[in-house]
């Protein structure tokens, strides 16, 4: 019974996207519904994604000088309010601890929905000279924002995220941190992932609470809307002033330090979906994968068909993460099932194969079905899983770069916006106003000032007609 | 400034153990407190030791075909309530939220003191029939129990840990993954931690919350108290019950599932601290140290000196876990600052050293200093790790076999609990009065009823004189 429900087929993409995620979501095994409201459940499948990143991405941090740390769960009413612009920021959407071990609490505490105010209490206490600088800790944890409406992995009450949080000696040390990280993550989300992103500079009305400059990584989905997929803060000295933290300089005087903040979360899960993903579920990319090789044997109760599909897993492919499928299921549903994971190959090997010394690789990205030497899949499956890494890039790639547009003026956005998945580039006044009126008219909002590809297209304003200030990349976003 | 405390000396174990345990996670800069009441903060040195027995243990788990998954962090107060033993053990430890997104809830949650109504939840939804069977689930997380009374590692209002809860066809299944769990746990103290621990069965007044049965591993520290280092419980068919949870089983009938569960916590950090450290600071096992070796250059200012460190570190010890430490403070220090963090080999190398072609190895466990060509670093000092693995082992061991006593009456129990440090052996009645009349008279409770070494030693309870049941091991706590 579970193996047909596997097979059902699931609503196409082209028919509803929004249908296609949340069948991906439940067939694939990724996650669960929990009962509690705005929560969801991160099954096998989908924490093993989560694992991957982490390990994964924590080896890239660590290379730049990161540290792990863990801070409390809680942040005390008044330590939220001490940085202005933070408090008004995340308050109205915090989850508020009001009693415990049987008592009313003195001072309620929220559940943190970000730590910067925990690490500037942490490093008032630890930063007191240049030589304490830079601090570059990070933390993997979960963080709750109370949101309305939720969606598995995009959007929902409580999520896994790593948090870095630094401090240094200069604005200009904290900016090259800032950018630094952003790079991290978008070589990441381009090497691991094969998501190609867009990497630029947040408005003042999307940047984060207290920041006085977010720079953002943004993806596009199959459906050309856009997914934030990292952001890294420059908080300047504001926090530090704040919170009083102050180190004594190589001048022998007293100054604050420079901090940065930047975090990328499980979000990213619905990044591989909606970026990989086709009518047949999921398709991740080799360096992610839980399993990248997926045996699949036929007339497994023959003699010697288990045997070579084990020697192929144990001795051929030793080193990579194999498995070898030899439940009592027919080979078409390990077929379903295989694609609906979405892993990258799947080797068929019967008896008339092993009589001829080979088997069947089919490639999940391509669906391509390839005859290989036994004796040479060793040889040949790292060499394909790297082939397809790339071209699971280049293809995300094609997708982003022919789906930008550019408006030079407002019926042309509007309209583009309206008919033409994707993204819009047009000038921007730098006023709140115009990003305010846009949303209003197309659903669409300022994605990023991108750093590349940002000389002027006009000299106006695409919304109000006024001197333009800035190339802006619009989209629709998740 | 900072070298200065590093070197400052510590408390020394014998005047008074708990300001030496203070000490010592403070200076090797283990963990902070926080401006949030019973919660701590894990420095860098301190989460690099948690990340190590994370990989470690985690590797041990999946071997045994646990898989991980990630479950909320807040259980609605009817899903707390759903089995009556459990809510009565947790719900007067319990943090509440009460408002969310400027909103009171409509129903208060708990902060998740442990998950096992989640899981059930969860069961309750993907098992049906007994192919479904067994689900062996693991999360690694963080539980928040409003203690009272805390201290660093040892008890917090939050802590680090992972929770298994799996779920088997029948009541042996669930007895064997009980306690095949059990055993990892010992296995990973012995042979990564190097603590050695007993094994055994809890009594039911220290049982777990809903529990048939409670099996626990008890570590001793230095100072002859016990740590309890790792528990797993097996449930029946209790909360299965309570949650409404069946499968459809072989004989096409409904059935309830048997159901364990199973946690370790970073206690174990306060554990390596009271078996191994010593009046310098923190002794690490080689296998969990972020550091294994700390190389100091002599002179380094002279030429070659840092060249010969460097290439130590990364020709003849790659592979290992290295730290060249050529930071600008004397060597006196950095010794000082190595010993104090436990780091379990150092090599100083300085110019005369190098004329000669050696360098001097000193082992943190025992101080010995030995002179060792450097030529010959790349094969004796991974065999070195092993021998201090090894050997804090035995130290470990010899220490808690030779701090068991064993009283006949009662008087002689008094008296040994009072003057001896560590556990008593005595037989009782199987009572709860008695438990808590021993606990009255000398605070120490019943550790365990261990599986090896139980043969009566005499047919009365050392309390009340009526017949006994079981032998006991007992002992003060922490």
């Amino acid at each position: 019974m579970k193996d047909k429900k596997m097979v059902e087929s699931i609503t196409s993409m082209d028919e509803d996207f929004a249908q296609w995620y949340t069948d991906v979501v439940k067939k694939a095994e990724l996650m669960d519904y929990s009962s509690v409201k705005g929560c969801m459940i991160f099954l096998p499948a989908g924490y093993a994604l989560w694992e991957n990143i982490q390990s994964i991405l924590d080896k890239r941090f660590k290379e730049t000088g990161v540290e792990n740390v863990y801070m409390p769960l809680f942040i005390p009413e008044s330590l939220l309010q001490k940085e202005k612009d933070h408090v008004e920021g995340f308050a109205p959407e915090v989850a508020w601890v009001t009693e415990g071990g049987g008592e009313k609490l003195e001072e309620r505490m929220c559940v943190r929905p970000t730590s910067e105010t925990l690490f500037c209490d942490l490093y008032k206490n630890i930063i007191h000279s240049y030589r304490d600088l830079p601090k570059i800790f990070n933390q993997w944890c979960s963080v709750v924002r109370w949101e309305k409406t939720t969606r598995p992995f995009l959007r929902s009450r409580e999520f896994l995220w790593q948090e870095g949080h630094t401090m240094h000696e200069t604005l200009e040390d904290a900016e090259d941190r800032t950018v630094q990280m952003l790079n991290v993550y978008a070589d990441f989300l381009k090497e691991d992932l094969a998501i190609p992103t867009i990497k630029g500079r947040k408005t003042d009305k999307e940047k984060f609470a207290g920041a006085i400059a977010t720079y953002t990584i943004e993806a596009m989905m199959h459906d050309g809307k856009a997914l934030q997929s990292g952001t890294s803060h420059n908080f300047g000295d504001g926090f530090a002033k704040a919170f009083g933290i102050e180190y004594t300089g190589r001048d022998n005087k007293l100054h604050n330090p420079f901090q940065t903040s930047w975090g990328l979360s499980t979000r990213l899960i619905g990044a591989l979906i909606m970026v990989h993903g086709d009518d047949r579920g999921l398709v991740l990319p080799p360096h992610i994968a839980p399993t990248q090789v997926d045996v699949v044997p036929i007339q497994q109760q023959k003699e010697g068909v288990l045997d070579i599909c084990h020697k192929v897993e144990k001795e051929y492919l030793s080193g990579l993460r194999v498995k070898v499928d030899d439940s009592e299921r027919s080979p078409g549903f390990k077929f379903a099932e295989q694609e609906m994971r979405g892993f990258p190959i799947r080797i068929e090997i019967g008896p008339r194969d092993i009589e001829n010394g080979e088997c069947i690789v089919v490639r999940r990205d391509s669906l391509e079905k390839i005859t290989v030497k036994l004796s040479e899949l060793k040889e040949y499956i790292p060499s394909l899983l790297e082939t397809i890494q790339n071209d699971m890039y280049e293809r995300a790639r094609d997708h982003l770069d022919h789906s930008i547009y550019e408006a030079k003026d407002y019926e042309e956005f509007k309209h583009l916006i309206d008919e033409k998945p994707g993204f819009v580039r047009a000038m921007w006044c730098g006023d709140v106003e115009c990003e305010d009126q846009i949303k209003a008219d197309t659903t669409a909002t300022s994605r990023c000032m991108p750093f590349e590809g940002n000389e002027p297209i006009s000299d106006k304003c695409i919304c109000c007609g006024k001197a333009a200030k800035h190339l802006v990349i619009w989209g629709k976003a998740y």
